[in-house]
């Protein structure tokens, strides 16, 4: 249930094409399963070729799922003309990502005209738990052409 | 030049069975340049696979080899007995990750006997000019068996 | 509604005078408001004195009031001997600190033996309205007697 | 030794004006100690008004030093009719603020049109010893009339 009102009508079109447009999510296997204004939630197989000594799933890989939901949410909510880019992001690692599918849930916490604001999180399904595991806060910037 | 002092005299070792132990380190082509202690340098070659929709490598990916950076550099300085994780980062995206090849320069800030503090830094390599892209503070824990 | 179980049975007598022993608390005007175990809400009213630039309450003030609220809501679940510090925080400034008074809501995200992961965000009452000003994600530290 | 280019020629006497109008840095007896395009360096004496329960200065009160450091940093380097805002920063503490004088040391790292990125570390000076005690990474905002 979102709050927000989408400036671009075919907001979900776009993002998805955004989205589409990533290969970096291609590789990973990750892809959209719920948008709306401002929402994302993504999924991610475990891949062993990206885990880490532990045999748990490397920490830049989750922030990878977890920028992309923040990135994604905040595109929702952005004009037609504008790209977007990510300004800075604060990964928290609770626990290791262990289990066989990760998923990826953000929100914008506040959009504006330059930066949008999106907090996510990240949760591991293991043995028919779901826990979570790290936390984001990040800032992304709408890049929009000079008048 | 490094200014500290390492616990375990054979941390290079340590150091690198603990990178080579990574397949995602591996999946991504990243491979150790420099290692002292408390320092080291990561390097990765461009790979479509794993760029975001303007071409560019994606701030996840950048983020995994900074953090993988920071992670040895903090594991050099710490006794034989411990394993690592990382508790926490923040990313900064100066510029975009475009480049044929990226280095990542990592090192520790302050070492502890649980909490170790890191910097680092991610260069991209373009038409025969290195610049700085991306920059990382981040927390590493020492895991050590319970007395 | 908290569901975070104290160790300690006396946490609010030793979150209460833990805060009390603060005198930049006192300084700066702010009071417990709520307690619960995990949970803390602290109020401070505006002081001329710690305004910048513009005349609203600057962001290293705002910052007093969301750490110790992480503090305190970290320090209910840690055992009766545990001393605690701050290890880092992240600290966003969604909007200008106008108001009259501000309320600063923590919450712990994940308690642990050694690190406690905290979130919070302040609030600004401006004009009858509240809104959301500021968010934190923190990472607290129990300093416990060694065995 | 800088190595930026400020635009605005009178960067020096706009940047302490934009100091001096802070309440907050008289409050806290913080003043400028040094001053060149894209650096700064900041003082303030102990003070046990803004200590926390173990005598030490609260982290909020080394964190005001630091923001305000960044954003003279930031600001030497912006365009005349340019205000300033910080968007976020991140505070690692990597030991107490003990002493009896305090230095906040910030540089930019980047400076851009809309947002400026800087780095800073805090030194206590107690006994005779300069010690690092926290570090910073901020993002800050010009604030430009629309056109």
């Amino acid at each position: 249930m979102s709050v927000f009102e989408p400036k671009d009508p075919g907001y979900r079109a776009a993002a998805i094409a955004m989205f589409n447009g990533q290969p970096a999510m291609q590789t990973l296997g990750i892809v959209i399963v719920r948008l709306a204004p401002g929402e994302v939630e993504l999924a991610m197989p475990y891949s062993a070729a990206f885990t880490q000594q532990n045999g748990f799933v490397h920490a830049g890989i989750i922030t990878a799922g977890l920028d992309n939901a923040c990135g994604v949410a905040a595109f929702t909510l952005m004009p037609r003309e504008a790209g977007i880019l990510t300004v800075e992001f604060k990964t928290t690692l609770l626990a290791p990502a262990r289990g066989m599918r990760f998923v990826f849930k953000a929100e914008v916490v506040k959009p504006g005209r330059t930066l949008t604001f999106c907090e996510a999180r990240a949760f591991a399904e293991h043995e028919g738990k779901t826990s979570l595991i790290a936390t984001m806060t990040g800032t992304l910037m709408a890049m929009l052409p000079r008048a």
